[in-house]
């Protein structure tokens, strides 16, 4: 068995972002030389999401409305008390789904026609890190 | 290590259907004779979603009622000023959870008492792929 | 490749209750001897959820606050005709993610600064088993 861990950087000009990272992936199993296995691809701070969905910029505006229809951005959070802001942050990471794992087959991304990776930012304008694990042969 | 990888192919009669498709999986296992490992079970579309849960035709309506209640069919989602009029189905992917991964163990699924494992088409009435990669040892 | 099967029991004196899981975890992935590899955690029944956020009190009260408006503890759900009483339980499960799969790196859990690895318990006094599932090299 093989496996190769990449840690991907991202700083997002706006607080609230949405990137899609699928060539980043797939650049990371070229590197892995790995064949046939599983890519984890999981956000390693608290207040990001990884998910897979359609690059349509429609589709991301909906997201954002639906979030923040349904737990405001400017929700009294018990957690702001500790000095934070962004609560609503944590909670949109778990609606979103948080981390996804991704098939390798013949050495690419087991993608359908329409599915792309994306990272999902919800307090940004900071460098955070995506960590991405493959493991086959 | 060894891999296996198989395409099911789901085409629903309704356009939101929900299907339990753990034989299916346990048959791909059965048939990957792998005996240790991890299953990876990924919708190849972006309108219908994986989830493990009880197969309970009322638990499956309050589903269907919790989706429609949060974010309805009927809004009027940027995502379908592309023509398109699924944009809930790519919200309520994300609400159920996408896609789930699942231990091998003694050549079987290791599921607790009632973990059963559905496809939940959104946006059905044509065929759609799940992707089921399989791998271990 | 090696594999290592872990069942961690769990019993809460609360019927809704959070449990920082990341200490039982790291021992189970010290004892498997993996260096290398991948770890699911995945809830055995179908009322809980395993997911990744804050140690953090304030956010635990926001999350259960958060379920509780999204769809109620008290909603005549038609899971609950069975004689059940949990419908919300199974809705909440989808909600927080049901499930999540980590890296194993030099023999340790790969974690961002503030991410721990919780069971989200919403109707327990009652023995439950998650399981632990290793696989790597």
């Amino acid at each position: 068995m093989k496996s190769h861990t990449k840690y991907l950087i991202f700083k997002t000009e706006k607080r609230i972002d949405f990137l899609n990272i699928t060539e980043e992936i797939e650049d990371a199993i070229k590197k892995s030389k790995i064949k046939e296995g599983l890519v984890l691809i999981n956000p390693m701070h608290i207040t990001a999401a990884i998910y897979v969905n359609d690059a349509e910029s429609g589709l991301i505006q909906d997201f954002k409305e639906w979030l923040e229809k349904s737990t405001s951005m400017k929700h009294n959070y018990h957690h702001n008390n500790t000095g934070e802001d962004n609560g609503y942050a944590h909670i949109w990471r778990q609606m979103m789904g948080h981390q996804v794992t991704m098939a390798v087959t013949n050495g690419s991304l087991d993608l359908g026609p329409w599915e792309q990776i994306y990272y999902a930012e919800f307090d940004g304008q900071r460098s955070k890190r995506v960590l991405v694990k493959i493991i086959g042969e």
